[in-house]
């Protein structure tokens, strides 16, 4: 066994509430998402898992509180938080601020759909004079030139730009026997869930990541998950709240 | 002009309040030290000062708590934050974890002033056997051997650990001209201040640093600072906050 990846998406946030596609839209955690982080951060510590030795994150607010959260809890503030635009949530284009609902109803189920789950589907993108354009932001995005960031991504998309950070940054980590948590959004958990389990693209369109429960994937030396399936820390609850993240947008059918 | 070093010691501490000697020992902010930060905050957002582009802090939680409360503050914390235990608190050796009224009766009032602010006064230096030898936690000072952990420092052996990483890490940040928040620790901000001022041994030892007030450095080209002494961005504040901190110990005298 090399190390062990500990895989949060972040609590819920206001957003996430009032059921807006969020993206890249910098939007911060409701009470129950900071409610939520500190619940992470107790089955982690009743699973007896080894604590995170490293944390990686992204950049944007809602997942590094809910990060800080859960180190807090742990009493583990004191270890390296790395931060990348790589781990953001996958930039939804001109469907971000819209409300899920509205959108569904604009453009009709298989469109809402494609958009949402499949592989491939890469919403409109923005322009710079789109109010949730987001990539000009200099001060957040230091490290990267605009003409690098995207303007709307598909799940591949968000794959393409993941994995050369997992390889660079995560691997060495894991291959020094260390427990990884990795704080982030529902997209790139799904991209990197894809990745690890090798799961189809078919199947990948019926994962739904609900909000602030760890997944725990340990490694084998050869970098790949010791188990066959995801593995919530409270699978139960976490296939309750899967669910509802699958129903977004439909709720008022 | 190159860049901005704003420079904070944390909030105030529970042994801060319990006046202990505390060093490499790992207590968290008193809700009045929580609130410290949050004023610190708001005294950068009133300064004008451009917010940090990175911050640098220590591995101790009551720095790191600071700096993160800062940062939310600030609406700031995606920007990087880098930790090292070269940005700790001073090693107090035997010290820690006793009471300064207690050093002050025990040692007499020219050892405890030796200890506490002659520039090459080190206290006893703990062994392993010490309930307080804090650096042999692995977890925490992962980036180090225990056999380069100090075990107890004069203000000259922070001096020599601290500016390795002030030259290495933070000058390259300042040569971008970025404004550089530390969070850190008030032997460390003594040491850094007596560094960039070429303040001498006299006259360092008579200078306090109080909790949670921002210090602001604006650099030359040639990295030294445009004034010529301390400049607190709540400077009244700062000066009775720091005959406090001169007078821990008499309180009862």
């Amino acid at each position: 066994m090399v190390g062990t990846i500990i895989l949060i998406r972040h609590g819920q946030s206001l957003w996430n509430k009032s059921n807006l596609f969020c993206g890249w839209v910098d939007i911060e955690l409701s009470d129950k998402g900071k409610q939520q982080a500190i619940d992470s951060a107790n089955l982690i510590k009743a699973s007896g898992i080894s604590p995170p030795d490293v944390c990686f994150t992204s950049r944007l607010t809602r997942a590094v509180q809910t990060a800080n959260i859960v180190l807090e809890q742990l009493e583990n503030q004191y270890i390296d938080v790395t931060k990348s635009w790589r781990l953001n949530e996958r930039h939804y284009g001109k469907l971000q601020g819209l409300s899920k609902n509205a959108v569904l109803d604009e453009y009709g189920e298989e469109k809402y759909m494609y958009w949402r789950r499949a592989y491939n589907g890469c919403p409109p993108l923005v322009t710079p004079e789109d109010k949730y354009y987001c990539i000009d932001d200099k001060h957040r995005y230091q490290e990267a030139l605009e003409s690098e960031l995207p303007r709307g991504e598909s799940l591949k998309m968000v794959m393409d730009r993941l994995l050369p950070f997992y390889h660079e940054t995560i691997v060495p980590e894991l291959q020094k026997g260390k427990t990884v948590l990795i704080v982030s959004h529902g997209s790139v958990v799904r991209a990197l869930a894809k990745f690890l389990y090798e799961i189809d693209e078919e199947a990948i369109a019926k994962i739904n990541i609900p909000n602030g429960i760890p997944l725990v994937i340990k490694m084998t030396d050869e970098l790949t998950p010791i188990g066959k399936e995801i593995e919530y820390l409270a699978p139960e609850r976490a296939k309750i709240e899967a669910e509802k993240v699958a129903r977004q947008g439909f709720e008022h059918k």
